[in-house]
C-alpha cells in the first residue's frame, strides 16, 4: 500500500497491475452529442467497466497490493455502494474474505451484486456514525484490512489509470471532466493528468444539492457533506483529507449543476448513444453542457463514471 | 438495385457500398449473461447503430444503389419506426428528398427524428392501408423512388452485412439468433450465413403475440400479421413474399417467445451490459433463455437489433 501521494510510477503499475482483472473501457463518441454540446466530446465508459462502475480499479489495485500477512483476515469496508460491489469483486480475484458494512436501505439490487461475490454483509442504520462504528467493530472482531473506499492512495492510484487510458488513446485533449464526490476518481485524474498530459486543463462536476468539495475548495479547509440533496447518489460523500489536498492544488474548477441539469443529461446520453449511465455518471456532462461556452470548439473527455441504477425507477418523466 | 436473392458478392459489394456511413458495431460479451445463459454469446451491437438499428444498413445500401435518374425525384416509404429514420438518414447523405408516411400515432421521438434529417413526413392512418394508400399518392405526386422495409433484394442484402461482420470476426459460431418482423434482417443473415458460415444454424425469435412468420413456416404460405399484440413494436408487420422465400429456405426454426419473457430478457441486457436495447432487440435473447438446453455450451451469435425506445415509458415495474 501506498504512504505518498501516487507519482507517475505508481499509475503507471496500478495500470499494469489492474489489467487482467478491469477493462479497458471503450472511450466512445456521438455526433449528435457533439452538435448539442458545440465541442468534441470522448465519453470514457466506466460504466462499462467490471461491476458496472470505475471503483473496480481502485478496489481490486489496493487488493492485489496487499501483503499476504495483510490479506489473511481478509479485506473490510464500509459502502453503499459502487465500492462494495468493488470490493468484494477484488476479494474474489484472490479468494479472500471481505466484510462489508452496508446501510439496511441499500437497493436489494446493490445487496444481490455483493452478496454474488460471496462477500459478507453486515448491516448497519444509514448514518456515517453506524457505518464507521460497525465497520470499527468487525475489524477489530476479525483483524480484516481496512481498504477506505477514497481517502487511500492506492485506491486513488488505480482511479488514476482511467484517465491514463484516455491520455494513452487521444492525446491532445484540451479538458476533462469527472464527478466527485468523495474525491478518489477526481483525484486520481488529477495526477493522471499531470504526469501524462499536463497541458490538460482538469474540471469537476458536482451537485448543487451536495456541494461539499465546491464550498471546500471556497473556504480553503474540508466542509463535511451534510444532509446532502441529490439524485446523484454516488456522489453524497465528504471529502478525505488525502482527496482534498491533491484536488485543491491541481484543479481548475468544479462546475456545480441542479438535479434536472443531471437527468437532462442523463437523458441525452441514454438516448443517443444508447448506453445506460447513472445520475452520478451524467454529472461531468450535465457540467459541460451548463458552461457550453467556455468548452466551445473544444477537445474534451468526460469520464461516464458508472452506469448502476435501479431500472424500476421512473426518471424520465 | 437487385432483382434477384443476393449473392455473396452483393453482400461483398454492400458492406463495402454502405462502410463510410453506417458503423461496423461493436461484438460484446458478458461473463454473468453467459453463466445466466449457460453458452457463449457474441452479441452484435446493432443498438449502437446509425439510428439506432441495423435498418441503416438496408436503407443506405438500397439508397446509394440508385441510380442518378431514379434518385432524381427522391425515395419514399412507409414506415412508423426505424425504417423511417433510416432511408431520411440515407436520403441526406446523397442529399436528396425523402418521403416518409407515417402513422398520425407514431412516437414524438420518432418524428422528430426523422424530422431532424430533413425529410418531410405525410401523416395517415394507423392501418396498413391507410399507409399503403397515402405512399402511393405520395409516389404518383412526387415521382420518389419507393423503398420498401424489407421485401427488396438491395435491403435484404444490406441487413445481411450485419451477420457477415460477425462471422468476419467470430469465424466459429455454432448458431445465430436474431428477431423477425417483416423478414428483412433475418433473410439477409440466412444469406450471409450460407456464404460465410454455412455451418452456423440460424434461428429467429418471434414474439408469441405477433407469431404470423412462425404460422407462415408451419402453414407454408404468408400467413399475414392480424391485430398483432406485443410489446415488441418493431416486429408487428407480415412477411413479403422475397423475405418469406428465403426464410423458408434456409432457417433451422422459429423460437416463440412472451412479452413477459422479452422483458426480462431486456432488463438483463439493460441491467448486465448498461446498453439500451429495445424489446424487438431483446426477442432473440429471450429466445435463447427459454430454449437453454438446446444451447448449452455452444457458441452463440445475437443480434441486438435495436435500441429506439422511449425512456418514459417504464418497462421494469
Amino acid at each position: 500500500m501506498l504512504f505518498h501521494t501516487p507519482e507517475k510510477e505508481d499509475i503507471l503499475k496500478a495500470s499494469e497491475r489492474i489489467s487482467s482483472y478491469v477493462h479497458n473501457t471503450p472511450i466512445l463518441t456521438s455526433r449528435s452529442l457533439n452538435q448539442i454540446a458545440g465541442c468534441s466530446i470522448y465519453f470514457k465508459c466506466e460504466n462499462l467497466q467490471k461491476i458496472g462502475a470505475f471503483k473496480a480499479r481502485g478496489a481490486v489495485n489496493a487488493t492485489l497490493s496487499l501483503t499476504e500477512e495483510q490479506r489473511k483476515h481478509g479485506i473490510a469496508t464500509h459502502s453503499s455502494g459502487n465500492h462494495a460491489q468493488a470490493l468484494a469483486y477484488a476479494a474474489s480475484i484472490r479468494g479472500i474474505k471481505a466484510y462489508i458494512v452496508m446501510p439496511e436501505n441499500a437497493p436489494p439490487v446493490k445487496i444481490n451484486a455483493v452478496k454474488g461475490y460471496r462477500a459478507e454483509i453486515i448491516f448497519c442504520k444509514p448514518s456515517l456514525e453506524s457505518r464507521e462504528s460497525e465497520l470499527k467493530k468487525v475489524v477489530e472482531e476479525t483483524s480484516a484490512y481496512f481498504i477506505h473506499p477514497y481517502n487511500n492512495y492506492t485506491v486513488i492510484a488505480g482511479q488514476g489509470t482511467a484517465a491514463y487510458e484516455i491520455y494513452r488513446e487521444i492525446p491532445d485533449l484540451d479538458g476533462l471532466i469527472t464527478p466527485v464526490g468523495g474525491g478518489g476518481l477526481l483525484s486520481g485524474s488529477l495526477l493522471s493528468t499531470k504526469y501524462f498530459s499536463p497541458q490538460t486543463e482538469v474540471f469537476a462536476g458536482e451537485p448543487s444539492g451536495a456541494d461539499d468539495a465546491y464550498r471546500s475548495l471556497q473556504q480553503g479547509k474540508i466542509v463535511p457533506s451534510i444532509k446532502p440533496d441529490t439524485i446523484a447518489d454516488g456522489l453524497l460523500t465528504s471529502l478525505g483529507d488525502k482527496t482534498f489536498r491533491i484536488i485543491r492544488e491541481n484543479i481548475k474548477e468544479i462546475i456545480l449543476v441542479t438535479d434536472e441539469q443531471i437527468i437532462s443529461a442523463m437523458q441525452l446520453l441514454w438516448e443517443r448513444m444508447k448506453i445506460i449511465v447513472e445520475p452520478s455518471g451524467a454529472v461531468p456532462f450535465a457540467a459541460l453542457l451548463k458552461e457550453k461556452n467556455r468548452f466551445a470548439g473544444r477537445k474534451i473527455g468526460i469520464i461516464l463514471s458508472g452506469g448502476n441504477v435501479d431500472l424500476k425507477k421512473n426518471f424520465f418523466k
